[in-house]
């Protein structure tokens, strides 16, 4: 099945690759510059997100000179468009690590607050999430992409759980609601992060097994 | 130059512009939600969220379709994978209408707050974006698509005080935060459906001129 797609993927992949390896390192800076509250790092973080920007202009060329040599049919053009798909969803994890930085900054500026170990263990297991989708990637396994989409649920309830608890915060210590709207927005970015480590895993199942799982939990969900 | 194109896209362009539609419908129900505390209506955004997703899985079908029935050359290709990369922001913009509507649900469920007169011209200044996108696409109008491009950095300004405003309101009533809070998500999330519809714009121009302008202002700005 992916005999035909090997050439024909080859400059595509490799730079998903990279922008993943891109992707991973600028967020894990960005979530640095929280813990750290460095603001020079979290300064970086724009800068390094133009690689990423930089490295999605080469994905969208390398995936019509693809197309353009090769002429690939429809199970293959599809594994094609759902490659470019991982790329538009990395390139949005790096616009999410920089929203991340700049709360980053705006944290160090003002007085510390502790930051809840709920907001560390969310962060870890989006990392890990965002990890694992590429992994998927590399290895075309589709199981271990499968496994990742049922881990988003866990990950809006940790959201949900810190919000509350942000304005538990907030109501208790106005003096310190502006970070407390930081660590807020930097859990609905990580949030997010996760939502595209899925959509990545469902790319990864359409690459390998030509299955279209795209929105079908949520189209199921309203059906049953 | 559009010859080829016309017969090739006329398909995708019609699910475009019925997506296109549900958007703008969905994301005026999820304002109109806010202002009219109206927790029925704010339910009603994830159900119509559904048609869109519906749509997106159909724009997909339709542009392997195109493709594999036309054969098309670079250029033509290009433009293609423009008008996909339309249906993702389009999707997108979907699930922030169902963010806002989140918001609104836990607004009405709370003591009412005065909505502040800068959301409102934020709401209608992001709607109004998103309606000169869709009408740029439809007229295959780049000179249109780029005079959006400049609002952008305005939006994002007047995100930037909505929040400050909004922090000002949570120091001197405390007991008003969580409801600050979900005015500073929605004002984030009409921020990023500016960002979709500069996007749209930008595919547009592709479109229409085979120029890619994507990430181009923020990579010279830094190169500059």
């Amino acid at each position: 099945m992916t005999r035909l797609l090997d050439p024909l993927l080859r400059d595509v992949n490799e730079l998903i690759l990279r922008m993943g390896g891109a992707c991973e390192a600028i967020l894990a800076k960005a979530l640095r510059a929280v813990q750290q509250r460095d603001a020079e790092l979290a300064c970086q973080v724009a800068q390094d997100d133009l690689e990423i920007d930089r490295l999605d202009i080469e994905v969208d060329e390398a995936v019509l000179r693809a197309i353009a040599l090769q002429a690939p049919v429809a199970g293959d053009l599809r594994r094609i468009l759902a490659v470019k798909s991982i790329a538009v969803d990395l390139e949005r994890v790096g616009d999410l690590a920089r929203n991340i930085a700049k709360s980053a900054e705006r944290l160090a500026a003002r007085e510390p607050v502790p930051l809840p170990s709920r907001l560390e263990s969310l962060a870890e297991e989006v990392q890990s999430m965002l990890r694992e989708s590429l992994d998927a990637f590399v290895a075309r396994d589709a199981e271990r992409a499968g496994a990742l989409l049922r881990r988003d649920d866990e990950v809006d309830l940790d959201e949900d759980r810190l919000i509350e608890a942000a304005l538990g915060e907030i109501a208790a210590h106005p003096a310190i609601s502006a970070q407390e709207v930081d660590l807020i927005l930097i859990a609905k970015n990580l949030e997010r992060v996760a939502d595209h480590a899925t959509n990545i895993a469902e790319d990864v199942i359409l690459v390998v097994e030509g299955r279209n799982v795209k929105h079908a939990e949520k189209l199921a969900r309203t059906a049953g």
